[in-house]
């Protein structure tokens, strides 16, 4: 790992998602809509054209509620009382293109805005709000063949459970045919889990589409939980389907930064997952028919991995997850190194980094989101600009 | 329809679920644990060995949090403030054993637990705690073959969308073999949605058990959301992966007991979702190898359709959710009719249902839940014992 790439990761995994390209003294234009993400006949939070987005709580014999949506260093976005017992507030800016995270202080108490759906991030299961990109056709759900996303419980004896949960794509016709597959291993970032990729990230629809429009070759994707040592008891709170038992581990954080690299999830996804995926799909089972990419902490879990077991992957991606050097690899000559971000992350550090790959003879692709920071536009991009370039 | 018997569902859908076989004078003993379906590292809420929950919620400068479990004639559970800003409280007796959905309401908002999971019901993502059943072993995660739970999108001209979306429990070995299955058709109750039966119901893990222990025959289960007028737009706020679009259909309240009976889902199931299936899954197509079953309004369903379409199913089951009259059925035989329900609903109506068909010449079961209400252990139980008497 670049420590000095791992920093910059950090200190933008943080960073407000509040859009730069435009002032906050322009007129706020009266044509909000309910977000995309809105549970059924919620009216509420709503997105304008420009990307402000507009928040309304009923609590009516509450004091304050603040939105952690907005300008990061104050706090997010006060919400004002109005006679009707609802808070209402907007942003005071744009928000960037995208999905974000988000939750409520309500008298000083963390909860979900009741008018939104609920996504793993942070840990904990947040409210989330969709700002609608200029370029969503490519992840938008059309009327093309669809693949699965299936639900597997794999045995891991390292983690003591009888079913671990991963998510699996299959392209479309792989139910009917007999052809096998090379397979993608996609990694979710810190305080996520395996339902990031197919939920926030939409990976089944940008493949469907891809796929439909003869851009990438079909493969199979596996999600899975990047964690051992932390953070997730066995039954899912929200999930699919509820695999049951496992048992929470026992000793303290283990998260991201401190524990950042878990062996333990290196051990799970190369001795446990690979082998029953191998075993219960028709995969090729060899390196060239084999990738592993990540976002942030998912990248910083690829670069680890792949470092640590060249035999088993020939294209490495790192979505917002740093960047691979040429000592690094050494002798070890992946058929693609692909490294991603926002422009409002580190675009120098992932192009100078390509080009420092390039020059030392490696296959290295940079990319960089325009307009998008350390969030899942940046991620959705990346899939879809990597997806054509793996298994050629 | 029985409308004598659809009056004690609809009556019975909403009581207590608080135990009415233990006294709330009982000494309340002091060994809580988290529930099983708590957030991460969250240590609230919590059950005792009794059936007791108890909450904690900070909201420091809150006047009043309040829990929408216990007796509900009275408004649930009040907490109360301590000096450190959290409100705790203990349900004032037993809860009955399995999952219950809840919410909060603080200083007059409604909003979910932070501590524990979201369950779609009652048309909004709720909270959910579960009481351990002295009977959990059925639907516990065990080391035996598991069976996946897949998201199918499928195209729904009658609806509008290129990607309804579905989950299909295959058995296990589904993926390696050649055989092909029969097929349930099992629908979730008003307020839920096509996620309800694996996650709070557990099919999959009920299934993987009774195949393991050699119970039932191996079958494929479909579950699909049951209502096409009403509250569902595009995009799923929770969801194993979000299908995108789909337009929100104008026009008011559809629901139930509005609208109850929605002819447009008998479109989606038996023009849509049926031909799709046989299409890309290894089914038996005929009628002798396809079963409907449903919970609440899933059974008033199952019962509208069934008898609409003589032809298409040979194993009808409602749980929860009516029962059939010799007169209904008529000259149609199908090989089965299962009835069940809890015991604190209707099980005189469902027990001399099934003794009336029985006298008229029909293969009748009714089965009754001990000591539960209109919730999900109630279809658990009904789960496990029907899918034994299917396919014979």
């Amino acid at each position: 790992m670049n420590l000095k790439c791992l920093t910059v990761v950090l200190a933008t995994a943080f960073t407000s998602s509040l859009s730069h390209a435009q002032t906050s003294d322009m007129a706020v234009k009266e044509d909000f809509k309910p977000s995309t993400l809105n549970q059924p006949t919620q009216e509420y939070p709503q997105v304008n054209s420009q990307g402000y987005a507009r928040f309304k709580i009923k609590a009516p014999k509450a004091d304050s509620v603040r939105v952690s949506l907005g300008l990061g260093g104050r706090g997010g976005t006060k919400l004002v009382k109005g006679d009707d017992g609802y808070f209402t507030g907007t942003t005071e800016g744009p928000m960037d293109e995208g999905f974000h995270y988000y939750h409520l202080t309500v008298d000083g108490g963390v909860f979900n805005d009741p008018g939104t759906g609920n996504y793993y991030g942070s840990t904990r299961w947040e409210s989330g709000i969709e700002i609608p990109a200029h370029d969503q056709d490519f992840y938008a759900l059309k009327d093309v063949p669809h693949g699965n996303v299936q639900q597997i419980l794999f045995p891991s004896k390292s983690t003591n459970t009888p079913g671990r949960r991963a998510l699996v794509y299959t392209p479309p016709g792989y139910e009917k045919g007999t052809t096998r597959y090379p397979v993608l291993y996609l990694q979710h970032g810190w305080g996520e889990d395996e339902t990031a990729w197919s939920v926030q990230g939409h990976a089944n629809l940008i493949m469907d589409n891809l796929i439909a429009e003869g851009k990438t070759k079909p493969f199979i994707i596996v999600m899975t939980y990047g964690m051992t040592n932390n953070f997730k008891p066995g039954p899912r709170p929200v999930a699919l389907a509820t695999p049951g038992g496992g048992a929470r581990p026992a000793g303290g954080f283990g998260g991201f930064p401190k524990g950042m690299l878990d062996n333990g999830f290196e051990t799970v996804l190369t001795e446990e997952l690979i082998p029953y995926v191998d075993a219960h799909f028709r995969t090729y089972s060899d390196k060239a028919h084999r990738a592993m990419a990540g976002l942030s902490m998912g990248g910083m879990e690829t670069h680890a991995i792949t470092l640590a077991k060249p035999g088993m992957f020939d294209y490495y991606a790192l979505l917002s997850g740093g960047t691979y050097t040429p000592t690094e690899l050494g002798k070890v000559k992946p058929k693609l190194v692909f490294m991603s971000c926002g422009s409002k992350e580190n675009p120098t550090g992932v192009n100078s980094a390509a080009v420092a790959l390039k020059d030392a003879g490696y296959n290295a692709v940079s990319f960089v989101s325009e307009n998008t920071a350390h969030e899942f536009l940046t991620w959705r991009r990346s899939l879809n600009e990597l997806a054509p370039l793996l298994f050629k």
